[in-house]
């Protein structure tokens, strides 16, 4: 099975949920923080638990490498841990790392990330180099077991500086690219009809959402800008009225969701929780 | 002295020189290659030898983070003790890794990069995502020791196909960057007149290239593109016709000059004639 049907099945089972390891200091509960060991060590404890307790409830986990680089080797550390912790237990990881260079580069971030230390599942990137910032990964996306979701709009508040803006061709720039984005997953469409190529869209506007869609029917979605960030399980039923075309990441909404509550070993109760009234908050609407 | 004002001032005593440690396995002479050490202890000495041999008659150096996260941790490694290096030889470092994130993101990259393990003192950055992917290093710029520089029109060969597209107020996407980059960088001024906020602008595009300083007169470049990828000193020259207003990036035609000539400890002869080469190639035009 490809990797893309993979998602999507799962997606489908686990109402879309991706579930976002942003691991930041102020998340851990305290019985990990107490801890005489490094913080990356702890970081690693702390999404080792969310995974054990998740792991059969969320469509994919998607791991932000800012968070572990603003650490440095130890949270570098951390951050290999938990993807290879993930994969060994036949989970789908979106390494949320948004590479964007030309090709020679390109192919570079592609070693490193679809193999070694660092090996994901999907990555994310920013293609405002052209089709050069992603041709170099289409080598490891030919025998279908890794993937890309490429940034078209996202959900920031300043995202339409560049992206919003109309050219001539009456089209947006954020529409442009959705153009290319279609016309790079060409080669790589599963059985399900969605293409291992995907792209980022932020659920923060959902009307430009819907205007994306239309301009790369073969994409599959890496949805930002749940919960804390605005975006509505009505707004997510609209965008999957035909179908479940992507998974939508929340993060803080699930690994804070035990802060000032349970500080213990028992804290996943409420990871597990806030996982499943996101899968009932996405339902209701479907 | 301010960072932008000591790079200024290296810059035009070292007719712009910015040695690109784009370190790859191919490049090494046959004296680390052989050693019985890790490919990342190999990319170090590598480095260590280039740097001591150039220290005093380059402007800066470059690092593509790349090459080494292509290695994994054993990479970074050498990424990390490689910046150490040349900042502890009075070097100034361009980590050249174009993060772009949104602004809660973008805070832990700066932190990941300008301090810690991977301290550099200018990094490269890609703004697709608007302002929020700058704002966050704002902070560190205040001190006037931090720099950066951010992605405008590069020198790849489907840059064009986002960076070209004309909108309809009459300016081309990378001119709306190019504004925003002079608007980003106002505060943040130094002696020299030019700002820590700088801009990736590529040396294949000279025409282009002429255009955009237009629009951000206090922008000092990182200008990619010379050598092997096509751009010449006579290009140069047009560009610092007023000032020298940026360094010049060269990696492969200086850290690959000894290969199949000097594969022994004396390989870095070659590699400061190199050096001197570009200095010449450069000055005889201004």
């Amino acid at each position: 099975m490809k990797l893309i049907d993979k998602l999507y099945e799962r997606s489908k089972k686990n109402m879309a949920v991706c579930l976002g390891l942003d691991t930041k200091e102020a998340f851990l509960p305290e019985y990990i923080s107490d801890m005489d060991i490094s913080l990356g060590e702890k970081y690693f404890l702390f999404n080792k638990a969310i995974i054990d307790a998740t792991k059969d409830i969320v469509a994919c986990y998607k791991v932000q490498i800012a968070c572990y680089e603003a650490l440095g080797m130890d949270g570098l550390n951390a951050y290999q841990k938990t993807l290879k912790y993930i994969r060994e237990n036949d989970g789908i990881v979106i390494a949320d790392i948004k590479r964007g260079d030309i090709s020679s580069t390109a192919a570079m971030y592609a070693d490193g990330h679809f193999k070694g230390d660092f090996e994901a599942d999907f990555i994310t990137i920013n293609t405002y180099m052209g089709s050069d910032a992603i041709s170099p990964y289409f080598d490891y996306l030919k025998n279908g077991d890794k993937g890309l979701f490429v940034l078209v709009k996202t959900s920031n508040p300043n995202g339409h500086q560049i992206q919003d803006l109309e050219t001539k061709e009456d089209k947006k720039v954020y529409e442009i690219m959705a153009e290319y984005v279609d016309k790079w997953g060409e080669d790589f469409v599963g059985e399900c009809g969605y293409s291992a190529v995907g792209s980022v869209v932020g659920l923060t506007y959902p009307k430009e959402f819907l205007d994306v869609k239309k301009y790369m029917p073969k994409a599959f979605f890496l949805i930002p800008g749940y919960g804390a960030q605005g975006g509505t399980g009505k707004d997510i039923a609209e965008i999957f009225k035909d179908d479940i075309c992507g998974v939508v990441n929340s993060s803080r909404g699930i690994i804070s969701a035990h802060k000032g509550k349970v500080e213990d070993e028992t804290f996943t109760t409420l990871t597990v929780k806030a996982v499943k009234d996101m899968q009932e908050d996405i339902g209701k609407w479907l």
